[in-house]
């Protein structure tokens, strides 16, 4: 819902918190050198092979052929994301960071539990329009998103004045899940909890539910994404 | 949303609380031949000329210049519109029943608080997929809107499977706010409430979030609302 909003001057926070927001977070925090968002596998695979980089994505579940890893936070560890680069493929993620470029937004950062205080941290001192851009999945909100988006504004909101009621939405669900958010998910049996469970990876739902496991804030700047 | 969903054989209920069908279902509740809902105030003007029809419709919170009367539920008692047939223009309320038309919706009806029982006793009967239609304002989700889908989504679940993040989000939002639906709407200044405050139109408001004042199905068959 992106194009509803004016974007100029505005900062961008591009939310896909299952899994390709906190696993952006997660590389970056252990020392990734850049992470480089593409929007194919193609892509993907051409820059991979230029810059000497990991290349990652996932197509339905499983690592995208041609392509050596997938989208967990796990597989970044510090011991092998170190001064590498990461060209990750995503599909919602990617598609709306570049809708946001083209719309002329101020600045883009991404966003996850595990990066959430840095993400408000930033908001707070920017002093500027906000939208909390939701990646959903081929276009239908999704529950962790809105729960990610609930969380920001809940922390920012004194600094900031609310002109959208799906604001106020998502923090009202936020507040009814902040208790245990991976508690909650499971109860609403929210799409992506339900299919990733299918793929056996609890695990990965329970960190990129947890705050501030990865407290870095990742910005877009001439293609890349970099800690700032 | 509605390009998302499926509607073949679905049942799509139509939302506007704030106020179109909370309005729609008080005109039939109290006598109403029928509701023909336009989307155009020429339109509007025209089909009442030819059928000696009552029209009524607002643009920015006023009468449409050439209508006889506004949105309120309040305009259509008993007295005055008994046997009679209302012409109503809305914009985002027609909008949605015709894209829900061209998509061949199985079934449309229309909802609001006034009239939760009759919905949810409908599609309980029905016993086919069911959409709930927000209309929105410039595209944007409201909260009563979300607050009705949400009462809908509590009382029918148990009859239904979910498949999709957003009547979860509705659900939880709607029980958070099921004691004092009004409060919750001021607590969180919701957009229309804001607006219609700025009216007067407190009277409206309480009246348009409280349940089964109004408890009949408007259906729509031949371009008429009629009740089931």
């Amino acid at each position: 819902m992106l194009h509803l909003y004016d974007l100029n001057h505005a900062v961008v926070v591009i939310i896909d918190v299952l899994r390709a927001t906190s696993t952006i977070a997660t590389a970056l925090y252990n020392g990734a050198k850049c992470v480089i968002p593409v929007d194919s596998v193609a892509k993907c695979i051409e820059l991979g092979r230029q810059i000497d980089g990991i290349t990652a994505g996932e197509r339905d579940g499983m690592i995208a052929e041609g392509l050596e890893h997938g989208n967990s936070p796990f597989e970044y560890s510090r011991d092998f994301i170190n001064n590498r680069t990461l060209v990750l493929t995503t599909t919602n993620g990617t598609k709306l960071l570049h809708m946001a470029l083209e719309r002329g937004a101020g600045q883009i950062v991404t966003g996850s539990f595990p990066n959430l205080s840095a993400v408000c941290d930033f908001l707070i001192a920017q002093n500027q329009p906000v939208v909390l851009g939701c990646a959903a999945w081929k276009d239908r909100i999704n529950l962790e998103d809105m729960l990610f988006a609930g969380a920001v504004i809940h922390r920012v909101k004194n600094h900031f004045s609310i002109n959208c009621d799906s604001a106020q939405i998502a923090e009202s669900v936020y507040l009814e899940a902040e208790k245990d958010l991976y508690a909650f998910m499971k109860a609403k049996d929210a799409s992506h909890y339900h299919r990733l469970m299918g793929f056996g990876l609890e695990k990965d739902i329970r960190y990129c539910l947890t705050p501030d496991v990865a407290n870095v804030l990742p910005l877009y700047e001439n293609g890349k994404l970099i800690v700032l």
